[in-house]
């Protein structure tokens, strides 16, 4: 069975959502961060060198890095291509590969950046206007691709929504979110999702 | 045919060399920051919204997010698996996938932010304590990986070991090899491959 190794709080309850959302049978461990350092504990590193979260453990697979433990997940359990377009529409395909790998590749950065400044609340003269320029480029980059729809590829919900849904998550906690009611919105509508509610009943304790 | 929209200096040079690797035939334009902020020039921003590169074109298709343009052109163009895992092998090509999101999904961030902050020569509170042990996390992760092989996935050169090399050199240019001897001679390994000197004859003006 799936173990998804799940650290409080963070990137890996988006993952929980998304194994609710396939109708996967799973396991979570759950592993609490340190209350002043809020790094994650060293229990983790015995699962995987990195000591991150998340981390899926399938049979003997052992696998890091949220956008590829998706694009797995698909891979193995999605085979009617409910949350992608298939393959063999390359175009579409090619266009939805990119916006899973763009959360975590280009947009995950200047918001991590973002958070440590607040919480050392003290400014740096290259890394606040480097995080202050990027956070905007991408959230209006974001908005635009979003434009009058329900999810970020048009109509349909797929896998592309989870990785985004995190990073738009995370910029409304650091304040970013007030210029972009469409973002807002966006944001709502997802966790509603039915899964996103099982995910949270499951993994926040 | 295809296009890339190669920005100097930087990632884009390494899809040149995948392109090189993979025997395909591409345009290249050549885009050059600006001497002094060493921002993307507005040209860049014609092409894509977000005004940064690589950037790959083919036909309709406009393609951001160097993971991704990767995974586009081996199932495009890597029809015989040269440079991964088949899917079928779903054990190893889950692997792969992994190390192929890795570099940019979780070492470029801090290499970035060492870089800004030695730019600026202002260390900070927080995010000089993150991105040095970020750094010699992934450093030492990488290296444990790659052991004693020649790749990072063993034996056998793969796609996965284009974006490794693009940190792994980042991280020369930062001056955090010198206790990596492994990952200085796999930089020299990947850097001597007839395709990536072709690409730097290309690609470098």
């Amino acid at each position: 069975m799936i173990l998804l190794h799940h650290l409080r709080i963070g990137r890996s309850l988006f993952t929980v959502w998304q194994l609710e959302e396939l109708g996967i049978e799973y396991g979570l461990k759950v592993y609490h961060r340190h209350p002043e350092t809020f790094l994650a504990p060293p229990e983790l590193k015995a699962v995987h060198p990195l000591g991150k979260s998340p981390v899926l453990e399938d049979g003997d697979l052992l696998l890091s890095e949220s956008s590829a433990i998706t694009t797995y997940l698909l891979e193995k359990f999605d085979t009617e291509n409910k949350f992608s377009p298939p393959r063999e529409d390359i175009a579409n395909w090619a266009n939805f590969t990119q916006w899973l790998h763009y959360p975590e590749g280009s947009v995950f950065c200047p918001l991590l950046v973002k958070m440590l400044l607040l919480r050392s609340k003290q400014p740096h003269i290259t890394l606040t206007p480097y995080s202050e320029r990027e956070t905007a480029l991408h959230l209006s980059h974001i908005a635009n691709q979003l434009g009058d729809n329900e999810n970020i590829l048009g109509d349909k919900f797929t896998a592309a929504d989870f990785g985004m849904t995190y990073v738009v998550s995370l910029a409304k906690r650091l304040g970013l979110l007030d210029s972009y009611t469409s973002l807002n919105d966006y944001l709502e509508r997802n966790l509603a999702r039915p899964a996103f509610k099982q995910a949270v009943e499951k993994a926040v304790e």
